[in-house]
């Protein structure tokens, strides 16, 4: 049975990194004879102009009924002002998360030995850097009730917001980040408050639980105030990091910014069945959008883990993975890359580079 | 009138970088003849060890007598298992805080130029760096209610935590943010979430209200993830940066570490009328507790900052901070910020060292 594949390009910079995406995608389907049905759709600001809502009902039935989804990136200043948020383009996103229960976010942060000038901190600080953050992605504060903002009896206002999570559903993102430790350097670090949030002391005594069936697998625990100090003190202490919705989101891009290039960094959000959505760490960077400025490398990797998790075909992600380390090797880079010595290429010309490399 | 100062060392390598700190506060009330009076007290994981609580009434009440408080540092691994949870070290430093009513803390992160190398981060990137992290102290997720861990009906256990603020308190740390951004170069950035985050929409709303109070304060908002992006990438963009509390925890932890002698870094956190409590920004390292090993600088650096702002004396906050700057300038330096061709010292000879320079 041919299996669907649902592509979602987005504002901003989204539709022509997905565009090379895309190309390499088809090229591997018919080298591989995948078999896969590509099929597009609406989401984020684009869609909200389109058709009012930043998930049109029929991008939501096409994402349920396919096996995987390649996401660009959603959002942009014109749209930061609608009043009513629930029309918000990053609101298109979080409802596919919460309506395909994509809980699962694996964001690896990972430096490329040809890019090593490219962060800011010292090469020896991060050389060879390669972590997994394991972010759960439908709980936590994004999603808990009650929330809003509400008048006081004082006629003041108050905003407020939940920060809760059942066992189970630490649970489960606990087994992910197991499994992937498993498959790994088998050291995992659990990033909590548990010092001063009962939620996180909750999440401690699951992941202690958890990792009685997995004896192999080295547990650590750490405040999440000390986790952002450690990634920038000695980041490669770390392997696997698994964390919640909203200190995941911090720690994620902190741990991706190491690197020094975003612009390579692909992320899997995946269900209880392995069932995913793929898209790059970095945003929608409105202010470069439609000049064949971004890189589509975070995206193509992001092709590279659909067919790793998504499709089983480790394989065929391992070609995307090679040919994306010999453009580099070739010396070619977008402008978020570029160093001197180096030659400068645009969005398209790099992915016909890497289409040229597979 | 004299004025009264409480000690709380803690725990911890607490009492002996205190000790240094009280030395060159008593010379520096004699010569000055500030004619404070000091008194010390217990707080922390020694408090609750000698009379069961980690803030002893007695503490409290000195505390809430005292002009200002000068603290070590609290917990250890010998009470993270105390199983009652309002009987923790943290819980002590916690119940000052709200008792106060010392709503704003100030951490500053500050490059010294003769550390320029203990960074991480490459030299360019972080040379002359000077952040005010301005963060939320007595609201927020912190000190939200309802909290706790409840089963629910299906047996499963459930924690929860609730991110809450109201107008006045945001618009009361605002306005510490804004004073301060006068006095330094007049560039805020607000951190929120407010793209998920009901609470946060409110915060960069008051922020905003507040802005038309301070034309000349340039003010811009980020979102967390990007805040701990931008404070890897480019750390020297930020002038003041403000935010709640659990955000506040995170960034300001992050930002210390950039400057790679975090044993270097005072805090204030203050009250409405600039009562406040000094704290170095580092923890109590129970691993080098007693051996002499720690760097007292932070905590006579948090005289320097008692001096200044509760006690109305820059002139003697000025001398302190000079005479830190010139044992650096000598070559002084504890294992934390020690480098080749320097001379390693002790804690007692650090503060020695500072007390000859004064
Ligand atoms: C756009 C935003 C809602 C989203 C998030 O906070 O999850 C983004 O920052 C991310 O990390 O994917
Ligand atoms: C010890 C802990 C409760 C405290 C906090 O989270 O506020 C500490 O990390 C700090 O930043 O002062």
């Amino acid at each position: 049975m041919s299996k669907k594949i649902l592509v979602l390009p987005g504002d901003g910079i989204g539709p022509e990194i997905v565009a090379e995406a895309v190309k390499v995608l088809e090229h591997i389907n018919s080298r591989f004879k995948l078999g896969l049905e590509i099929d597009h759709g609406l989401v984020g600001g684009t869609a909200y102009d389109e058709t009012g809502f930043p998930l049109p009902e029929e991008s939501l039935n096409k994402a349920i009924a396919a096996d995987a989804i390649l996401l660009g990136a959603v959002g942009g200043p014109q749209w930061d002002k609608l009043e009513d948020r629930s029309k918000r383009p990053e609101q298109g996103l979080l409802d596919i998360r919460k309506n395909l229960g994509l809980f699962g976010n694996l964001r690896p942060a990972i430096l490329y030995p040809q890019l090593a000038d490219a962060s800011t901190l010292k090469p020896e600080v991060v050389s060879g850097l390669d972590i997994l953050i394991v972010r759960e992605l439908t709980g936590g504060i994004y999603f808990g009730q009650p929330r809003g903002i509400r008048t006081l009896e004082n006629g003041e206002r108050e905003g407020y917001n939940t920060y809760v999570y059942n066992e189970s559903e630490i649970r489960r993102i606990g087994r992910v980040a197991f499994e992937s430790a498993m498959k790994r350097n088998k050291k995992l670090c659990s990033v909590d408050k548990a010092n001063v949030l009962e939620v996180t002391v909750l999440w401690r005594e699951i992941m202690e639980e958890l990792s009685k069936e997995y004896p192999e697998v080295e547990l650590s625990h750490m405040y999440v105030d000390n986790a952002a100090m450690q990634l920038v003190r000695a980041p490669k202490q770390f392997d696997v990091m698994v964390t919640g919705n909203m200190f995941g989101d911090i720690l994620s891009d902190a741990a991706a910014m190491l690197t020094g290039s975003i612009g390579m960094l692909p992320s899997a959000s995946l269900d209880k069945n392995n069932k995913g959505m793929y898209e790059p760490c970095h945003g929608s960077a409105p202010d470069i959008a439609g000049q064949g400025l971004a890189n589509p490398l975070a995206t193509i990797l992001s092709v590279a883990m659909m067919l790793r998790y998504s499709l089983n075909e480790g394989a065929a992600a391992d070609v995307i993975e090679a040919a994306v380390s010999k453009v580099l090797d070739q010396g070619l880079r977008t402008g978020d890359i570029f160093s001197a010595g180096m030659t400068r290429v645009s969005t398209r010309e790099m992915g016909e580079a890497v289409l040229a490399a597979l």
